[in-house]
């Protein structure tokens, strides 16, 4: 074991402070990486304010890291010391089960081991990415092309196959009408792919106010759900809606926007059920489905689509000692489009 | 307009009687036909009692209808007199829409007709299958092959091709675990189309009163829904599960059933909205979907298929006097599986 620098929780109330906290040490199938930038999640706000559930503190969060490879293990093919490498959302699973075998291991049936809160196959509780360091094993580590700036890379490795993940699978593409409910973090990643894909995207956010930067990523429509006039306009039109809000939402007026056998696909996640009218379902043939970040394999095909056609998400960089105040922007939705801290500051 | 002999409701509350209504002169893309039998379906009750929205007095109900063409217009070519057909739940659509020109009818985006309790394209209010006659456009009729009999014939008209079209649309077939929720009308249909097609097919009833029948039917396995080890002794097993309860159902349970990209297909409607848990869509990438009947071309595609690999609804035959005491036995799931009412019964 080893010590690193690091920014914790101690409670579900108090405020993040600097800490240090123990690396496993680099075994033969792993992989150490020196954490260069690491995006805030609105997961990691949930977690550690115990919102998904009790959690073990301290704890550090953070599940969009990228950095460098410093130390590779015995048995390690797949990383050299000196690449540019990402983790994301989960860095172990059983790999055995069918969904492992199938490359779906976000939905290994025994249960993915998350990149912090999680209890690792060693038993001990995983720490996240708000660190100078991290030891991973070669299978969960992404490999992270060089036309891709650091810090631009780090919210692909969750918002980015987040969104990827479902557009991909739902066929986004020429000729598909694509709504994208939410401008935030993960909104605005699922605007630049599902255009970079070829599919006719409108954006549907509370108010405007971000209509400009819709459009700029390509967005061919932006309307707001304030008006209830939205959802007279655009009945019946979407092939598919990928909604990136984790509050709950009028699901009829939402499944009234689906075309014949259109799909709206939640990859936000509100704690509370949603009440789902099964006459909205029964028109137009219309799927209500969810969808979690992605295969190993598929956030590496993710990665090297955005190098190819260039696209980047929007981050606004912070030092280690704004994650306090970054958190209650990340609430207010006052960010565009994701933090992602410069693990510089915590070295010193 | 000519007046035919039927069984019609005259209010919610009041049990159902003999009359006679009007049928409109046989139009020139008209067929008219001498019903033989027509099929009782939990729809009918919903609907003559108000469930499902107000509704004009006096109303026949009836939308599994088979009989004889005795007369067609001039211009109709689909049909002749002495054709054995069909009318299953609809009988108009503006077939301009894009649903329309897509063979999907049943979701003609201006509103399918229904076959009765529906404002018809000339004003009229439509009147349904509980009568001795009925004249309907020829698109609307389908043919009923010869070796299905009469009588059999009539439940599949709705519940023969409710259920077809979701396990078609679905791809039910060999190498697919489908699941069948409730063991009605629609759930007994079900069951023998999924395995005519080839999956493999398990029931999951209230109770096991019906285990030999689902068995009979080709059913693999069979579980009781009142049994809680049933829900922890089918995680993630099915690919499709093929909803016909109209109650609400504890949807995270059922969910928790689907394994890697599985579809739960309700047909049945329950009035009140259903609470779905998101997390349960994540686990699995699953879907939660709905299907109405299928389209005018897909419903001939059923009867043949049916008629090709024997697939006939078991029926109880009751006579037109009888028709309130078999609705109080439908409430009661006291039917194996599909009263059909004898027109005969209602010439004299």
């Amino acid at each position: 074991m080893f010590s690193v620098n690091a920014i914790a929780a101690t409670s579900a109330t108090e405020p993040l402070a600097r800490t240090t906290i123990e690396r496993r040490e680099v075994g033969p199938r792993d992989v150490l990486i020196e954490i260069r930038y690491a995006g805030i999640c609105h997961s990691d706000i949930h977690t550690v304010r115990g919102e998904w559930g009790e959690v073990a503190y301290p704890l550090t969060v953070g599940h969009e890291i990228v950095g460098e490879v410093t130390e590779v293990g015995a048995e390690v093919t797949k990383h050299a010391v000196g690449d540019r490498v990402g983790v994301g959302c989960m860095v172990n699973s059983c790999r055995e089960c069918d969904n492992c075998r199938a490359g779906q291991e976000q939905y290994c049936l025994d249960g993915a081991t998350g990149t912090y809160a999680a209890v690792d196959r060693d038993g001990t509780i995983t720490q996240g990415g708000y660190s100078t360091h991290v030891v991973v094993d070669q299978d969960f580590v992404l490999r992270v092309p060089e036309s891709i700036p650091y810090e631009a890379a780090a919210p692909l490795l969750c918002a980015g196959i987040t969104t990827y993940s479902p557009l991909a699978h739902w066929n986004a593409g020429p000729g598909k009408k694509v709504a994208v409910v939410g401008m935030g973090g993960l909104g605005h990643m699922a605007v630049k792919i599902a255009v970079a894909m070829g599919a006719d995207v409108t954006v549907l956010s509370q108010t405007l106010g971000k209509k400009d930067d819709g459009l700029a990523f390509g967005a061919s429509d932006y309307y707001a759900t304030g008006d209830p006039a939205t959802f007279e306009a655009l009945r019946n039109s979407f092939d598919l809606i990928i909604n990136t809000v984790s509050v709950p939402i009028d699901m009829a007026a939402y499944l009234g926007l689906l075309r014949l056998d259109g799909t709206l696909v939640s990859v936000g996640a509100p704690p509370e059920p949603l009440a789902v009218p099964v006459f909205s379902l029964f028109n137009n043939r219309r799927s209500f489905a969810g969808s979690s970040i992605g295969g190993i394999g598929e956030t590496q095909e993710m990665l090297d689509f955005c190098a190819e056609r260039g696209i980047v998400p929007q981050v606004e960089l912070i030092g280690a000692d704004e994650v306090n105040d970054a958190y209650e922007r990340v609430l207010k939705s006052d960010v565009r489009y994701r933090f992602v801290i410069d693990v510089a500051t915590l070295r010193r």
